[in-house]
């Protein structure tokens, strides 16, 4: 019976019945929280439907609570090569149970944050394209995936850059404008808002330099702000690049066989 | 002859001087309504010539309605393998069809919607692409063409990632922001506005974080928004490589010498 | 006498020190009538140095007055093929030498634009470049004006695609908010101004939709922006890399030998 | 002694304690000379803790002047094949210890710049990755170091047509919208603040057209930005699929085989 639950709840085989009900429905429920999250921040919609959003989230928070132990006891089944103990402390410790465990909390704790932690069931609706029927979508989502990792330490060191970048811009522009317009720029943390609001071009325009330095400077940290974006760009470019040429390099030498002498085409060849 | 109105309704053959006057008049008569359109949402203009924009406008539909006709009449022609009533259907709703019904509708069904779909002719002038006599363009947007279908499901999985993060993000915005401005992130679909614009990084300054938790919130979800136009721009980009590597391959295969047999490698290989 | 000045404007060879002092004073001399422009525009540095600007305006007339008959004198020998006549003609339809004669028209033919041709001068700046000893500059202009000019219609059919884009955008827009902010969406015309600063990702803020159909347009029409920024660079990526591939073929083939056998590798190999 | 001050000022060996304490040390030193440049930004944190950052700052250029002064004695050990004063002037006006210089300077001779150079210290963090163990994230900046090396003329020539464009574009509007808008656009150089915010797409709304010539002018600047951020983007992507293709070929080399002898061709080939 706690293998049948393993089965039904991880993603469905083909034929599963039971399995894609599960699947479906926990993915509508999640859609609907969401809903629920977005319609309650209407302050109307929330004092209207009172009774309603608080019955809806009870069950939810019930029926995610149950899901959530589940997991647990089928941990074992998940990781069969580890102690009963050590699969469950690896499951409790995955970033989807972390996510799991802190939108259901919030119900049990109440805590004190501004923050409504049910919103990270968001993150739950990747899983749609994993269950999705249609596999083209699941290979895109796993091949995005994989040019993030591949390019994820060349990524990592353009943030570091640009993080050193935002330290040094802020401080300057916090030098050159602080005399000139001490309420925009009272400090370097608040000058570091405007430095990047500027770097990732967004430019809201709350803030801005007046002074003639300041602009200059300000002309400068734009530009930055262009190679910026052509950097990650340019790195994500390339990891699509190397994904299509593996792609092409595990297609092509298996069926590289030459239509005259019909003798396969060694790697060494092309 | 319903052989011939097909035949000059289509796209010109080289020598068929009356396809030719037919595809340009068309073309010419849908860059007039597109610019009548332009001119009439002048209010001073559209007063003046009143009578003048609701002849044109009249005659236009007259001759829309005509073609529109002729083509339904002539769907036989276009889908030779196809029974008499499926082919009719199948032009009905294609993509091209819907359009050109929807631009001449509006005139004899008053409809009370704000949007003049008159507009949608516009949509018709990426004929002129393909009448060109200049084969160059034409060739152009048929590459553009393959390499957005080619991408087209990375692009519609990046599409979903983005509409997450704005899922998560807007939520996030309208917990941090709406105690300190409840007018300009009154709720998470509001909120979702900003978000969009910051994400895009459009950036008009409407509306904009003012706490320091918002300002940090804010500062990452701009970061982010580079990795949003970086993730369709590298797709774009491997997709364009992709293109030009298989018509190399094409024009490749005709020289390529097997390394065993030394013979010539056919087209039909691979 | 004919041929040895044209040999001193034309681009200086190694050891024409004439050439060579003829290129740099000609860039020199423009470089001062920029910065003269420039300095100009400030109201109250024109006021002051008023007759030096005229007497330094009319020499540089003078001299470029010079330049342009003694370029159209010259002109058979830069096209030694032609007859005098169609070189002549040649000559003078060239860009740059109608860019030549419209910067110093104005002087001669006081015009009533509001703008000052003489800024076109700047455009032969672009010269520098040329003279410039240090060729890997010139070598990476001409790599950028060939990525460009084979780009071309891919570009230049994105160019239409946007137009046809913007056109579209800006008349549902109008319909959306012009009875919302008939003073900000006044017609399409005005509409489209939004539009090309809303697709270009600019977002200066002084018009942006308040209804809520129009913020979901908008945030569409931003989402179309990403894609517009896309293509482009997408399209110029391919270009780089397609002339990178084309630069290695060229100097690959002249080069692979086998170390061994001491037989050229042949084009079909690799 | 000399020597082993050397090696411990020098990236640490895997196992050298003393090296590595000192690297750690200073990286940490450095660190807390930023933060508390940031702090000091805050006038309230500055004002009680006056105390504090006089005597911190006191410790720190201690520290750095000695370190400073040590490089300078330990510098014929970097350049062995040098004569000694040579080797002290390549040091003192290396980039490296330009910036350590200035970083220190100001606290002997008071300068009365607005902006306190102690800042530069930032620069000085780049060093955390090289001394990080992980060679991944070292490699990444090499990389990337490599990349824009490689493309540095390319990108200095963008940049150079940008600033032409940027002349042009700025002249052209201040003809335009100076008579219409004389306190935002009151000269060249002021219009050039537009243009450069408007290039690089930040927008921050602050200035903009209100004529029509001027928003039909600042719609095609605008358009002109979008290939302004689709250049220097190419040309990095090409310059990162550059590097993946010579660590492909030399990863190859060792495994290709020439058709005509069947031996593997060497790495010393070509």
């Amino acid at each position: 019976m706690k293998s049948r639950t393993y089965e039904i709840m991880e993603k469905a085989k083909p034929k599963d019945i039971a399995s894609l009900i599960f699947d479906w429905s926990l993915m509508l429920l999640i859609t609907l929280n969401v809903l629920s999250i977005v319609l309650e921040s209407f302050a109307s919609v929330a004092l209207a439907y009172k009774e309603f959003f608080i019955v809806f989230e009870t069950t939810s928070v019930i029926i995610f609570t149950l899901e959530y132990m589940l997991r647990l006891w089928t941990s074992d089944l998940k990781y069969p090569n580890k102690y009963k103990m050590v699969s469950l402390l690896t499951f409790a410790f995955s970033t989807m149970a972390i996510i799991d465990l802190l939108s259901i909390l919030p119900f049990y704790i109440p805590l004190a944050t501004p923050i409504d932690f049910r919103i990270l069931r968001v993150l739950r609706l990747t899983r749609i394209l994993r269950i999705l029927k249609i596999g083209r979508y699941s290979e895109s989502l796993a091949l995005i995936g994989r040019v993030l990792k591949r390019s994820r330490s060349d990524l990592l060191v353009t943030l570091f850059i640009t993080f050193l970048l935002l330290l040094l811009s802020s401080s300057l522009m916090y030098f050159v404008e602080n005399p000139a317009q001490s309420d925009k720029f009272p400090n370097i943390v608040s000058s570091a808002w405007w430095t990047i609001i500027t770097l990732t071009t967004v430019g809201y325009g709350d803030v801005y330099p007046i002074t003639i330095l300041g602009k200059i400077l300000g002309g400068f940290i734009a530009l930055l702000g262009i190679g910026l974006v052509a950097l990650p760009t340019g790195i994500i470019s390339s990891g699509f690049m190397e994904e299509i040429r593996i792609k092409q390099l595990k297609e092509g030498r298996e069926s590289q066989v030459c239509p005259h002498c019909k003798l396969a085409i060694s790697e060494d060849w092309e």
